[in-house]
């Protein structure tokens, strides 16, 4: 048995965001970290924190949330997600653990992110996507779609792109990527970048789609890149088929 | 509007089994059949019956059970879907709808039924399939499970692959093919045949896994469609892998 000591370790989390309130701590609803500090605590933690690479919103998954979990421990790092695991609800999975290097911080190390986002096609919904994808009854035009992310790709002020309310100051982002692909009836959006602004995979996915409906013009999706008006830009499609798929290290670590 | 008149739909219905005691109506749960019903008197069908198929457990899905809908009812055979689903929970679809046939029953109709199951393999489970499989933490041998399968594969008297406490006498069936297919960290098992007793797709797939992690050897298979006793047979592969895919019918329907 190894003895107590300050440990931090590296995690990757994976969950099904259907049941939270998102990933961060808040007083009236189970979060996807308050679920880690209780684990944590059952397993003789003490004292545990968590800080995760971004806060993902209720309803939203995640395939490897990146996150840091300290505390005084005598669990080695690589033992730490067979422990945790064992008192974490179905729905939220340790899928790796180490011991995190000294200069590691899973936010301000972190290089970029990569979101899917998935839309369900069908003229009924489907029992087995209603928790993961958005549902459309009608199929967007893919060149349409394309174009619009190919506008949308690059560095831009993504101003127009943020859930209003949202405080930010920078927000100019850098889209490395937008690719979209059909897998039988699903349509699946995945997004690599710098950093995202909130909800703006979200918004982006609604105007894309909306422009493949016909709904949105080429030429809006152009002008809210300079009006940066919330209002130029689309819908916010819906939190579940929001997905935290990566989160990029200089070292891949 | 039409006429109330009794009418007799087809329908095709998929679920997530997860939170139901199964398909059929039971006293102390809520079923798929009972979700049916209750939607179906919400959209104004008096005297509302259903059957189907055949029984799925409680925690099994379905992507396509076929059954009949009837009862007075003004609404046409192809809007019913539409209607219905208004009215269902998110993990309950009826798919398609159409006036049945006079001589179609869903059951004795029926020439055979497709089921998959799905293992998923990984050092830790995910929370993306826990409700849809087995979890696995070791690779069965691939090979070793194909033998099984063939060893299965045919026509057989497949007493030791029923649940006990079954009270079905005749308990020869025939199973067409048995698919095996590696998905990333999925193995799918296809299972099509003439029909299949109560547990006896969940108890092949437990006994070709063990087959497949050295804990039963082939000539016990072979043993167990002789001595046609329970104990020769694999363990009941929990419920939750388990999605009967489709109804086969003599002309597709």
């Amino acid at each position: 048995m190894s003895i107590a000591t300050v440990r931090r370790y590296r995690i990757l989390v994976a969950y099904k965001g259907t049941a939270y309130g998102g990933w961060q701590v808040q007083p009236n609803a189970d979060t996807i970290e308050s679920e880690l500090l209780k684990a944590a605590a059952a397993i003789g933690i003490r004292e545990a924190k968590t800080a995760g690479a971004g806060r993902t919103d209720a309803g939203v998954h995640a395939q490897a949330q990146s996150a840091v979990l300290s505390g005084i421990s005598s669990i080695p790092g690589d033992r730490l997600a067979f422990a945790i695991n064992t008192k974490l609800p179905d729905d939220i999975r340790v899928i790796s653990s180490c011991d995190a290097p000294e200069d590691f911080h899973p936010r301000y190390s972190a290089t970029g992110k990569i979101y899917t986002y998935t839309v369900y096609i069908g003229e009924h919904a489907s029992p087995f996507y209603s928790e993961y994808a958005w549902h459309l009854r009608y199929n967007p035009d893919f060149e349409k779609m394309r174009e619009a992310a190919d506008i949308l790709t690059g560095t831009h002020d993504f101003r127009a792109y943020m859930a209003s309310g949202s405080s930010v100051k920078n927000t100019v982002r850098r889209v490395d990527s937008i690719e979209i692909t059909r897998q039988g009836p699903l349509i699946i959006f995945r997004y690599c970048g710098n950093g995202f602004l909130y909800n703006m995979v979200r918004i982006m996915t609604g105007t894309i789609v909306q422009t493949g409906l016909g709904l949105i013009e080429l030429d809006q999706v152009r002008k809210s890149l300079d009006s940066l008006d919330r209002r130029d830009a689309g819908i916010t499609a819906p939190a579940q088929g929001l997905c935290l798929t990566e989160v990029l290290y200089p070292d891949s670590r």
